[in-house]
């Protein structure tokens, strides 16, 4: 490797507690591998699906409730969190094919009332060593 | 302890694969303090509500929304379950006295829809040695 | 019914904020049901255990993450609270039959360093009306 | 806008199931400042960290635990799911300043025997109209 690129390699290192240099670049060629398998699309994965909104609105709660009943197989489980006296966070576990997952996200965030959402892509982890 | 006692002890501590007595009743002890903890209803306590309901009501998601949301600062967070194409497991995690936290558990439980409901109470531990 | 067994049903029903007796009374059949499904124990079923526990313990995560991993396949998914700076509260929503849920709660709740452990049951709701 | 843009917005809105165009820019404008939040960095705000690792490994528990414990005020609650016979996805909830979430991800993430692990910001939704 080059000099400069070591050098920021040892930078990024220090900067995030790594222990030595091949436990970053290990976790850097894992970070490759979930993005090539999120590409492919057609595997097996898991993500999280993150969705701000706020309690008032009185159609919100059914349509999401709705929208996840149809893909109730794939919803492992979620967690929601009262931010505060107007708003939640709801973090959905999901698990199946790359494309249907980031459908499922696109479909649940463009939901009137959702403020912010974001699909997070993960890995059932199998094929990382 | 009576010889009978401590034969039926023994017997459930075996059952329950505990090490020897004492864990056990050191166990039992702490299980006594905690319902102590909760007949007292003023101190600041834990618990979880389990409630089970159909998706396909169309209201319900709404009431147990705005229900909870009167009540959201005692609501540490939620778990969500989907059980099958029409039921769903919710478990929340409360915190506050024990008087308040009965009263949201009975009226969560007594809503319209839910179909099996329960408050199991905890402990923050700290009064456990 | 008695007089004074509706005295006292209508008092319970105006604590718990029921809309009428007829609703009160559903949950208390639909109560009954789970109980009786938990007693025969052969069916499946979905119940939650909560733990209490300290952070501080060297050995209790590891213990707990072997106790949980010989399960796996019962436990759908768990929720940790920091408690404060000393205690968890871990909920587990675990699924299966009643005997071996019963079992697996034995099991977690004798480890030493749990505080207060509690099998809660609940039902998959298919076969309450 | 230049009509190249609009058939482009419109292509994006027609595959996320928007209803029309302005929810759809609603949207990215709320993603913006989502995004600016976190680049300030100073504010509090929200976020999702998701972790992926092997249960087997017997120190990799209680280093967890240890790393969270020393953060456990910012750690709302975290959800586990057991992926397999091997692994688990582990997602904590958090909240503090951006930078300080930023600082708790990368600790985790590079904790020896994390295989995967992503910060996935989000927004407390008060500044979001």
């Amino acid at each position: 490797m080059e000099p400069a690129l070591l050098a920021r390699l040892d930078q990024w290192v220090a900067h995030r507690d790594y222990l030595n240099r091949s436990e970053a670049i290990r976790d850097l060629v894992r970070q490759g591998l979930v993005e090539e398998e999120w590409r492919d699309g057609g595997g097996e994965t898991v993500a999280t699906i993150s969705l701000v909104y706020e309690h008032h609105n009185r159609l919100l709660p059914s349509r999401l409730t709705a929208a996840q009943h149809h893909h109730y197989a794939r919803i492992v489980s979620s967690l929601h969190v009262h931010l505060d006296h107007d708003h939640c966070l709801e973090v959905l576990v999901v698990r199946g094919r790359a494309n249907e997952l980031r459908r499922l996200a696109d479909r649940l965030i463009a939901i009137r009332g959702v403020k912010h959402g974001q699909l997070s892509p993960a890995t059932i982890g199998r094929d990382l060593v």
